[in-house]
């Protein structure tokens, strides 16, 4: 089977039905029901079923999905199968944050190398990395590390990701709040932690 | 008009559009076509125009749309058009970077009041912010703050939810990589950042 032309839409909400498919599973729970996954994680159920139908995936009726190949299904489509290196640049609040966050390694991250330019910093260690000067970017290809996360201010962004280009990434995470631009062969997505917080008001009550 | 019934997914796409139009209106941008904004945003100039269409946004053929008169509208539609005053629980690293983060101003919002468990970080300042002991979130509702932000550890995301709903808060933006409950009149939003580190190696290139 080809798994070409999901839809961006499909593959932006895969890894969230991922994450809770994974939760139902340590759950010991065999399999879910489209209607149970969607309340669970409070989504469309028809939405959940013309999602997986992209991938050939039913389910059975009456049954639902079996959650263990269903994970499997998931994590080879999104390529989440095999672990996935990536290199965090800018230890500062946030960055610490991402060094720190448990939810990297449910979908086979593993943040293996952490970068920053202030002296005080580099040489210290955070959850068994060591953080190095941001000069040893170099080294990523070599070190086998093509996604890179970008949490420095939003003045060091461009330069930062130019960087990681050159260094061989060919996929960034960026947190700062500002546009990149990178060459085509290059994904970036850029986490704007306040565009979650702007679509609260939509839903709550008047006055 | 009413405004009802505009899609989840065209209320999650909003914010990014909007954000996309204050910058180009920043740049002293008077109108903007479907093509451009999507290629700006790195979006789909037919989703732009559909989801615009939701709230009779048609622009002007061979001109687009005023870059002025779409903020208002979007604003509107988002219930933005008014400052939403926030608390935010938990000054750890994460919530130390959500204080310090430039991207909320933009939406509107103001992080009015900060609140932890830990006595030395109590009577601290960051950004103007005091921190306060957690006990004075039931003060939230006479200061008129009905948002609230969760950045405590997994473990504590639970009661801090109960605690803000308690206090009046009717929508939460949980950063914690759990899943909470609350009563229906309150809407929640997790923001797990892993998610979407999670949909980067399916865009990577082999090898």
């Amino acid at each position: 089977m080809r798994y070409h032309k999901i839809p961006d839409e499909t593959v932006r909400r895969l890894p969230i039905y991922l994450r809770g498919v994974l939760f139902l599973s340590e759950q010991e729970q065999q399999s879910v029901s489209s209607q149970n996954l969607a309340d669970f994680l409070g989504a469309n159920s028809w939405q959940i079923r013309k999602d997986f139908s992209y991938f050939g995936e039913f389910g059975t009726p009456g049954v639902g999905y079996n959650i263990e190949k269903l994970a499997k299904q998931i994590k080879k489509i999104l390529k989440l199968d095999v672990t996935h290196k990536a290199a965090l640049v800018g230890v500062g609040n946030l960055g610490s944050a991402v060094l720190a966050y448990p939810g990297f390694s449910i979908y086979g991250f593993d943040i293996a190398a952490a970068f920053d330019t202030n002296p005080k910093k580099i040489g210290k260690k955070i959850k068994n990395i060591t953080i190095e000067d941001v000069s040893n970017l170099r080294t990523l290809k070599k070190r086998n590390i093509k996604l890179g996360i970008i949490a420095v201010p939003r003045d060091a962004a461009k330069q930062t990701a130019d960087a990681l280009v050159k260094a061989g990434v060919n996929g960034i995470l960026n947190f700062s709040p500002c546009y990149i631009t990178v060459p085509k062969k290059v994904k970036v997505i850029t986490l704007d932690i306040a565009t979650d917080l702007a679509r609260l008001p939509y839903y709550m009550p008047a006055g």
